[in-house]
């Protein structure tokens, strides 16, 4: 294979081998398998081969082939965004602001905020329009570096709506430079016109479930398990029905109480469970010592949004075996930023993640949150090309310098789509 | 005067008119006086025109100037940082992890960190060394909209040292395409070859702030009044003498204990009082009634940075009728952002500011600051030309939306000196 892409004098090379099989746990959720003065060679939009700087460079260096210079920074594989609702209609700043007044979520719910807003503008909105705001979301996000998205249905609640929104990432998954993996969350909370029939709307999900599924629309099914959404009992029968279509499964679990989605997620054998902010010690623990343990996808965006203090425990996640990634829950009610150096900024400083544990949770493990784990998430030959070139001069400022852009070129399937921040015209 | 930049179809132009006379007190904090649909007219650096999109681009238009498209975003003014201390040498990367992961900051400083661990090394860096340094640093605030920003010294605790420093700074001020303000900060910390001579080290001090003022390198004279810094007592002394000497006056005032140097700075007539996490109640009330009132520089960044709960009472400094800035604090101990659009996404939820208020804080509180009031901070014509445009659809998304830079272009002084986060080569 020829090398068509050079990325040289890197102050560090974040390989992130070694961490296999499987999502890493324990202290490889901190392993970076750092080669200092190191580069990477690129080809067919694969990893040909990384090392010392030099050595890359006199082995493989080629009149026809692109250098990048990373002039002392960091290289490191693409962010993978394991937890997006990015494809919605209008905004929540309004309410935000309310809630940061003081106001509360219920007092807005009662004004017509809340998720039932975005639903309403949603439902009313062109698949065309659809697609131009993601896309725009979707650009700020490449050019922080992410290079896998998962994005989720579920601002619809209908039939039609739904597949229209499954449809819409479909096609960002063809009008973008990066990889898309599509989410079915029909049960996101129970639509407005089924309050008096919890069944009706059980069955309409199961349907619209079956018919994304033949579609090939959606590769995981995902639940909202909480107060105010969806019960236990009803989540395990949604998975478990969405299991047997094929569905690959995941949980909104833990986010406002102790509710055992947790369990029900490692029982059912699913891929991840997301927020954790209530997880108790004895389930944390359980889900340590299980050889299935699901990926535990963390959030920590939604706190700084909302201005809350409840963070779920990374810190003791990862003490006790359990594999975690990181995602930015990006949408416009409770995590309005594309970011994910913002979401490691904010981990290790409410999560308590070491800097390169949540490195390991933005790329490795938000890769196997996603079912490509075998395919991104390290910096080995043969995995596909997702590389980003950050202007830091170690690894440790990805979590202590904050609130700008430190991702200078974005490399996906072994092209340059971004560079400074910005997707290029031709990505 | 001839026009020579237009900039047209901003969804809202954020004015601030008719806040003065003076900072922005109470109500007037949050009021932006928005023109919807608006345009700005800018020629021989300062603003000319501010009205309606149509009627400035009729008015104005002219083959020879330059226009930008606001696309239906943001336009308001440039941001003042009016806090930071953005020369010095090397990273705490090290002791910021350590922090995270629960050292207390008492051994760290055993452990040689903390904030003499960055004298030694800015003590032991060419003045070149550091002017390159603060001059990426600078880069990236540029970047995010800062027009205006103060400057500390004080990482060299010494006589030569301290003086290198503003010299630094001074050189900033002519290579930057933006007003640069400096402030004498040897009453940082007490240096420590003078820990068994405070005295020796207050005349030290007195004796470098008659230099530095007479080689003209600093407008304002700035003390840390703290336990392990200076005492009440110094501070008065301190700040008195420099006060005879010409100077205007800042204090780091009850960051970590209610130590009485708010009131200080109010009864010595001083500018800023800057922090405030500890203020009590009385003298905030006492702050509120004063005439005088210094302004209140909010560092919210800081416990973001640091993880700490507690937080200056910013929406009870407004209500108190308190004028309110904020600014990054950039510095390599306690806030590593050089961001004003992340210092005011973190105000919002920390401080309890409303998005207006946090921009009145961030624009015409914060050029009052640093004795800029009159020239800077709004948009009427005859103010110098510090312009933003941001790609958000209203002003709402300045504090709704974090983690990514919604500036596009900054004006400075009448020229776009930065585009898509990235200074321009020839700034």
């Amino acid at each position: 294979m020829a090398v068509d892409l050079l990325i040289v004098n890197a102050a560090e090379v974040l390989t992130l081998r070694d961490l296999g099989p499987g999502p890493a746990r324990g202290s490889k959720q901190g392993s970076l398998g750092i080669v200092r003065g190191g580069g990477v060679a690129i080809g067919g939009g694969h990893i040909l081969d990384v090392g010392a700087s030099d050595r890359v460079w006199r082995e493989h260096r080629h009149s026809g082939c692109e250098v990048i210079d990373a002039k002392g920074g960091v290289v490191l594989p693409g962010f993978v965004d394991p937890h997006t609702h990015l494809v919605f209609a209008g905004d929540r700043a309004d309410e935000w602001e309310k809630r940061m007044g003081g106001v509360s979520y219920l007092d807005i719910l009662r004004q017509g905020g809340g998720i039932l807003s975005t639903v309403k503008k949603t439902r009313a909105a062109s698949a065309e329009v659809l697609l131009g705001s993601a896309r725009r979301f979707a650009a700020l996000a490449i050019g922080s570096g992410t290079t896998s998205v998962e994005i989720k249905s579920g601002y619809c609640l209908d039939g039609e709506g739904e597949l229209k929104l499954l449809e819409v990432i479909a096609r960002l998954g063809q009008v973008l430079p990066i990889e898309v993996v599509a989410t079915y969350l029909g049960a996101h909370v129970l639509a407005p016109e089924y309050r008096a029939d919890r069944e009706g709307y059980l069955e309409l999900v199961e349907r619209t479930a079956l018919i994304a599924r033949q579609r090939g629309l959606a590769r995981y099914f995902d639940v909202f398990c909480e107060h105010e959404a969806f019960t236990l009992e009803e989540s395990r029968r949604l998975l478990t029905s969405a299991r047997g279509l094929g569905f690959e499964l995941k949980l909104h679990a833990e986010q406002f109480s102790a509710s055992g989605a947790a369990r029900l997620g490692l029982q059912l054998g699913a891929t991840s469970i997301d927020h954790l902010e209530y997880l108790d010690d004895e389930t944390l623990a359980e889900l340590g010592r299980a050889a299935n343990c699901p990926l535990a996808v963390l959030l920590p965006a939604v706190a700084f949004h909302l201005g809350l203090d409840r963070h779920a425990p990374g810190d003791r996640l990862v003490a006790a075996g359990v594999p975690v990634a990181l995602a930015t829950d990006m949408n416009p009610g409770s995590s309005f930023t594309p970011s994910m150096p913002m979401t490691i900024a904010i981990a290790c400083r409410t999560q308590k993640l070491s800097v390169a544990q949540a490195i390991v949770a933005a790329t490795y493990n938000a890769a196997w949150a996603v079912g490509l784990g075998e395919r991104v998430g390290c910096l080995e030959p043969g995995r596909r090309a997702d590389v980003l070139v950050c202007d830091v001069p170690d690894h440790r400022w990805l979590g202590y310098a904050f609130g700008y852009n430190p991702v200078s070129v974005v490399v996906a399937d072994g092209r340059v789509v971004a560079r400074g921040g910005h997707l290029l015209p031709a990505a």
